[in-house]
């Protein structure tokens, strides 16, 4: 299948069109059609060379909305037609216990990136969603529940959407709860919304004074401004979990000390250069912990996007052409949108 | 009551004789004789001023094992003659939700410590074991069931003992967990014990190739040297939870990365410096944990003891007179003790 797409062929030229072959549908594939693709920092940072591993040219993106174009003879779980979703895996083991356990993305064999990621027990590359189209095990494929109007929206469910859910509901928040979100962009945007909508007090931090508003009108309760001593130190000691998707280093204990006992901050994102070392002291008084949480297993996923489709949630998004992606780039690394950008891939096939 | 002693004047002068009056025991107190008090090392810490906040006169000591001598009209727990224990806490709010649920050592308004700790609601200091006699309210009081052979051996218990206990039970510890000790001094070879004794699966972490027969002596299924690179990555994401009693400033990532999914870390100790900063990347993938833990509530201490009893376990100690306190505090700060001092407080009244 010719498909077309948007490539870095290294990590100093920009992306620019490039077209590949995808595999005919297996007896268990579904083809899809990309209507849309949500940008995330990971394109960047993969096409760009910033982390270890980038095989050129890396096709990127893995917040794909489409339609089921064909499906293999063994596909129970869509029909053509359907509207469906791929995040970031395309394929793992199966056979592990958290395979078994529907905990995909801690397969211990790795699994399979939807880019830049060789195919579980070949050594082939993987290209992403900023393509016209892609075939996936239907293991992999979400099914959509949103209305046709909402499907740009949804696309940065499939990674911002899933990365917040997940730990949200592993550590159970819900009502009751006091919940913290770090940092107002791509992803703490969605755990605002998700933890609101799981029916926490929702408190936002950010250390932009001019987000206030925004951060309410998303879902926060409160917002305090994490430079503001004063405003820190009026929630010491009281939030049952706070999650944190600043990837930037930063003073950790500044959030940890806002933990009560038993409470749990948990990082999603990697900083380029470690986070000043955590005080120990402060794990110790108040038996408080940090943790980490990637992404989210295909179970979930499916959970979280019909809680959104039940609750009426998408991503805030800006549209962009495939044409504009090296623009976008560059407004993302000054945090510049709200809150996602995504391509809108007719742009790429009317090209 | 005239109560005798051995104190620091100051952080720079040698601990000393000194005496000073025990309030007399109130409706719900406890007088107690005490016989041992192990030698923790925090004992060493508070009285030389290595941590902030020392009141001198200073007389440490918070693993106590005595005899009660007078109880109050009000005391329902113990009687005269029985022997009991204390260990961190002398008292604390008990109105505060951790209190509340018997877990004292995180109380909100903080505990008073049995030394260095004004009295909770007063500005009076507080003074430990290394002394004849004290005098606590009942509920800080435990009951000891070990027979009067072990009693020296329980006194360490009441701090390295219930330092290990929590969070080994906090955690769920028990047959079909595999479990880490790091560190095989006066809190590592308790975690050890009562570690098997819970029915887990014990690996026994050391930097000395030549504690590995100690260590299964002491119940570790499997001893390995931590400098050695092969050796730990023999055990690379497999461990259930990780007990870390190193303070000594040391990498976190190489402990971490040997858990396993939705493993836990846990540190007990504080290092003086700390810690170079552990990595992100190994608690994302993995959704591991890093945590602290305080010794332990009243109920748990109580809860640890009848279990030792029950099971035989007390601490591997060395015994000493008072006077040499000094020469073991040399000892201790080149880990030269197997694995506890424990001074037999006859020699004070002796003296």
């Amino acid at each position: 299948m010719k498909t077309y797409a948007y490539a870095a062929r290294s990590a100093t030229t920009p992306l620019a069109p490039f077209s590949f072959e995808r595999r005919s549908p297996g007896t268990q594939d579904v083809a899809i059609d990309i209507l849309y693709c949500g940008v995330c920092h990971s394109d960047l940072h993969t096409t760009r060379g910033e982390w270890p591993g980038t095989i050129y040219p890396c096709v990127p993106g893995h917040e794909i909305v489409g339609r089921v174009s064909a499906v293999g003879a063994g596909v129970t779980k869509v029909k053509v037609g359907d509207l469906v979703g791929v995040g970031c895996m395309v394929d793992s083991c199966r056979n592990c216990p958290s395979c078994g356990e529907g905990l995909e993305q801690y397969c211990e064999h790795g699994f399979t990136a939807t880019y830049n990621g060789p195919v579980y027990g070949g050594g082939e590359n993987t290209y992403g969603g900023y393509s016209t189209a892609i075939v996936v095990t239907e293991h992999f494929v979400l099914r959509i529940n949103h209305g046709e109007q909402d499907l740009a929206g949804v696309a940065p469910l499939l990674c911002a959407g899933i990365t917040t859910w997940s730990p949200l509901r592993h550590w159970k928040v819900g009502p009751g709860s006091k919940v913290g979100v770090v940092g107002i962009g791509g992803l703490g945007h969605m755990g605002i919304k998700l933890a609101h909508a799981l029916g926490a007090h929702v408190v936002a931090f950010t250390t932009s004074p001019s987000k206030r508003d925004d951060a309410r009108a998303l879902g926060a309760d409160e917002v305090v401004v994490s430079k503001n001593a004063d405003e820190m130190a009026a929630h010491a000691g009281s939030f049952d979990f706070i999650l944190n998707t600043v990837a930037a280093p930063h003073d950790l204990d500044a959030f940890v000390t806002l933990l009560r006992r038993d409470g749990t901050l948990t990082l999603v994102g990697v900083p380029a250069e470690p986070h000043p070392s955590p005080s120990v002291g402060n794990l110790i008084f108040g038996r408080r912990r940090i943790a980490g949480s990637l992404i989210g297993g295909i179970a979930e996923t499916q959970e979280m996007l019909d809680f959104c489709a039940e609750k009426g949630i998408t991503a805030d998004i800006e549209m962009i052409p495939m044409q504009a992606i090296e623009d976008a780039y560059g407004r993302m690394l000054k945090s510049d949108v709200k809150y996602r950008f995504v391509i809108d891939m007719q742009t790429l096939k009317d090209a």
